[in-house]
C-alpha cells in the first residue's frame, strides 16, 4: 500500500465532525438540537446578489480572471475606501473564500519550517492551513478573565526567532469575539516593525463590532504597516454568503500582491458564479447591515445574560464577531458536548457544542471551555441556555 | 522590508501573461487576433446547467458540505461506472476545480522534498503546484517524432528513488493531445506497484477522444489500481464550464480519501452555486456531447491538415483533448510569439500562440514548440495557419 503524507497524517480532522453522528442520532429520537456548534448565520442572503444570480446572462462559463474582475476589485476598493482604508484595486486579489486568502498569504511569505505566532484560542482552521504548508503555529495563551485581550506585548517578543515570518490575528476574533483596541494594535505594529515580519488580519468579520465607541481597527488604517500588513477578508458573514467561496487578499506591498497573484494564476480564477453574486452584494443598502447588528446585538446580550445565570459557568463578553468562549463547570467539554447529544435532553432539546480544545495548539488547554456562536433567534437561544443549565446539573450530579 | 518565502520567488509567472500586455496592444492598432494560446473553448455550457442557476431559490448562500452534497457525488459515481470505472460516491471528494483535486492528491500524499515523475511536456500549472507544495518533479521527456507517446518504463524506472511518491500523467494530455494505449497503462500500472507509489491520472479531458477504435483508458478501469490511482477530474472542459471551479478526486484507496477530506474540511466547502450548475449539467443529453467531439475532430483534422501544408513545420497529431504541440522553424518561440503580436500582421490579423518551453521543466528543451490550442471555428483556424505561415516565412527572411 503506498503511504500517505505526514503532513497528511498531521492534519486535524474537523473538531465538530465527530460529534456530528451523536447529533444526527439524537435527531432520530426525534430530540430538537440547536446547533450552537457553527458559523453559519441563519440571516438572509441580499436580495442584489441572489438577483444578479437569477438574472444571469451567462451563454458559455468562462474562466475569470485570476485576481478578479477590474469592475470587482475597483468596487472592493472603495468599500475599504469608505471604511477608512486607503487602497487601491491594484492592492486586492480576489480568492476563493478567506481560506484561500489566507492560503496564498501563507505561500507567499513562509517556507518549511518557518513560524507564526498566533494568539490562542484561534480559528480551528489555522492549523489546518499551517500544517498544509509546513510551518509551525507558534502559540501565545489569551485568557478568559480578560475577554481575550491581546497578551503582553513583550510575551510575543520573547517567541520570536529568525524563522518567525508573520504574526497571525483575526480580528474580531473567532472565537473570542474580542476586538483589538487601537493601543494594542499599535503596540503589534511597533513589534512587527521592529523585527520586520508581516501582521496578517483575518478580518472577515470587520462588520460585526458591537459597541459604536470602540470601532474596528483595521491593520490597513493609519498603523504605518504599509510593507507589512495582509489582510484576509471574505464576503461570507458580511453578507451571509457562506456558500460563495469568494474572498480577497489585500496587501499595499507590491511583492506580496505580485506573488500572491502567481499562486492565483496557478488555480486559473476564482468561481465565476460566485464572483457576479459579490460584486452585485456591494449594492446592498446601509439599512441591511444596520438590521443584521441590531440583531446580533440582541443575540449577544440575550446569550451573555442567560450564561450568566447560570452557577459556574464564566462567560468572556464579545465585542464582535458572533461567537464566545463560555467556560463551564465540568473537566473535559469534548465528552460533555458527546453526553448532550447522546444521552441527555430537556424538554426533548439538547444543544450542540463546540469543544474548545480544537482552538488551542496547546495539548490541554481549553479542555473546559466551548465556543457558542450566537446564529440562532433570541428564543432559541434562550431554550438553548435553558437546556444548558438543566444539563450542567444533571452532568454534575452523576 | 519584510521577505518573501523561496517558493513565491520560485513559483513560475503564467508563461502566456508576459504576451498579454503584446496582444493588447496589437487589438488597439486594430489587428485582430486569433487565440490559439489558451483553453478556453467558444462551446455553450449546457442548457441544464444554466437554467438551474437561473431558476436557484436559495435564500441563505449557506456552506455546502465539504466533500460535496451526497446526491452530486451519487450522480458523479453513475458517470463513472457508465465510463467503466466502477466507484461509489464515497469514493469521491467534489473539489473547487481540478486544481484544488490536485494540490489535495499532492497534500495527501507528499512531504517537502518529495518526488513526482511526470512525462514532459505537461500541463505549465503542475509546475506551480509542486513549487507549492514543496515538491520537486522529476521530467521524463517525450518526443514530437512519436506523437509523446509514453516514454520507455525503463527510463522511469531509473529515475525512481525512496522519495518518488507518485507518477502523475494528463491523459488525454495537455499540451499533447496524446491518449495513452491500454498497453501503455499496463505498464505504468506495473511499474507503481512494483515501487508501491501512486498514479495520479489527470483525466480532465476524457471526453475529448477522436478516434473510437482506441478508447480512453482510466487509470480506474481494470488494471489493478485500486491502493494506487487517484483520479483529478473536472467540469471545466466536459460542459464548457471553465468558470465554475468544480471538479473531483477519485480514490479507491480510502486512506487517501479520509486525508484529502481534511484538507476539504480546512476550506470548508466548494462553492455553493458552481455546485448545483455542476449537478444539473449531468442532465445534458448525450447529442451535446456527440456534437461538440465531432466539431472538435473537425477542428483538429483542420488544424494538422493546415499545419502539415507549411514547409519545416513538424505536427503532432493529438488523438484527445484540443491541444496540440508544434514545432515551428524558428530558434526561439518565446521571441516569435512576442514578434507575431508586436511586429507582424496578415490581411490585418495575427495570432497568439503558447511558447512551449513553459511546459517544461527541464531547461532549454521546447524553445522551437508551440501549444495551440484547436478552440477556435474551423475558418478561424485556417485564417490563423495562413497567418503562421506568411509570420514564418517573413520571420526567417529578417
Amino acid at each position: 500500500m503506498p503511504t500517505i503524507s505526514h503532513k497528511g497524517k498531521n492534519m486535524p480532522e474537523s473538531p465538530i465532525r465527530k460529534l456530528v453522528p451523536f447529533a444526527e442520532d439524537a435527531k432520530q429520537r426525534g430530540v430538537e438540537v440547536f446547533h450552537l456548534n457553527i458559523g453559519q448565520p441563519d440571516i438572509k442572503t441580499p436580495e442584489a446578489a441572489l438577483n444578479a444570480i437569477k438574472n444571469n446572462t451567462i451563454s458559455v462559463l468562462e474562466y475569470g480572471r485570476s485576481e478578479g474582475s477590474e469592475s470587482y476589485r475597483t468596487k472592493i476598493a472603495g468599500y475599504y475606501n469608505k471604511n477608512g482604508i486607503l487602497i487601491n484595486a491594484k492592492d486586492i486579489i480576489v480568492t476563493t473564500g478567506g481560506s484561500e486568502a489566507l492560503l496564498f498569504a501563507l505561500g507567499s511569505i513562509t517556507d518549511p519550517g518557518d513560524e507564526i505566532i498566533i494568539s490562542e484560542p484561534f480559528y480551528a482552521n489555522y492549523i489546518a492551513f499551517s500544517i498544509s504548508a509546513d510551518i509551525k503555529i507558534v502559540p501565545i495563551v489569551s485568557n478568559i478573565e480578560d475577554n481575550f485581550a491581546l497578551p503582553d506585548i513583550a510575551d510575543f517578543e520573547k517567541l520570536i526567532t529568525p524563522k518567525t515570518k508573520a504574526i497571525l490575528i483575526c480580528n474580531p476574533g473567532n472565537p473570542t469575539g474580542y476586538s483589538y483596541s487601537k493601543e494594542e494594535m499599535q503596540k503589534l505594529a511597533k513589534l512587527v516593525i521592529k523585527y520586520d515580519i508581516f501582521l496578517i488580519a483575518d478580518e472577515v468579520y470587520r462588520e460585526f463590532i458591537y459597541d459604536s465607541e470602540e470601532p474596528h481597527q483595521s491593520v490597513l488604517h493609519n498603523f504605518g504597516l504599509d510593507n507589512h500588513a495582509i489582510i484576509i477578508d471574505s464576503v461570507s458573514k458580511r453578507y451571509s454568503m457562506c456558500g460563495a467561496r469568494i474572498g480577497c487578499l489585500v496587501s499595499k506591498n507590491k511583492e506580496v500582491i505580485s506573488t500572491a497573484l502567481k499562486f492565483a494564476q496557478a488555480r486559473l480564477s476564482p468561481p465565476t458564479f460566485a464572483h457576479i453574486a459579490s460584486e452585485a452584494a456591494m449594492e446592498t443598502p446601509q439599512s441591511y447591515f444596520d438590521e443584521v447588528i441590531v440583531e446580533y446585538k440582541e443575540r449577544r446580550d440575550t446569550l451573555i445574560r442567560e450564561l450568566n445565570k447560570i452557577e459556574g459557568v464564566k462567560v468572556s463578553t464579545p465585542k464582535g464577531a458572533f461567537y464566545c468562549v463560555v467556560e463551564l463547570p465540568v473537566d473535559n467539554t469534548d465528552k460533555f458536548a458527546q453526553w448532550l447529544l447522546e444521552n441527555f435532553s430537556y424538554n426533548n432539546q439538547t444543544v450542540m457544542l463546540a469543544p474548545a480544545a480544537g482552538f488551542y495548539s496547546t495539548p490541554g488547554i481549553g479542555t473546559n471551555q466551548v465556543r457558542i456562536a450566537y446564529v440562532l433567534k433570541k428564543e432559541d437561544l434562550i431554550k438553548s441556555v435553558a437546556v444548558l443549565k438543566a444539563a450542567l446539573t444533571k452532568y454534575n450530579s452523576l
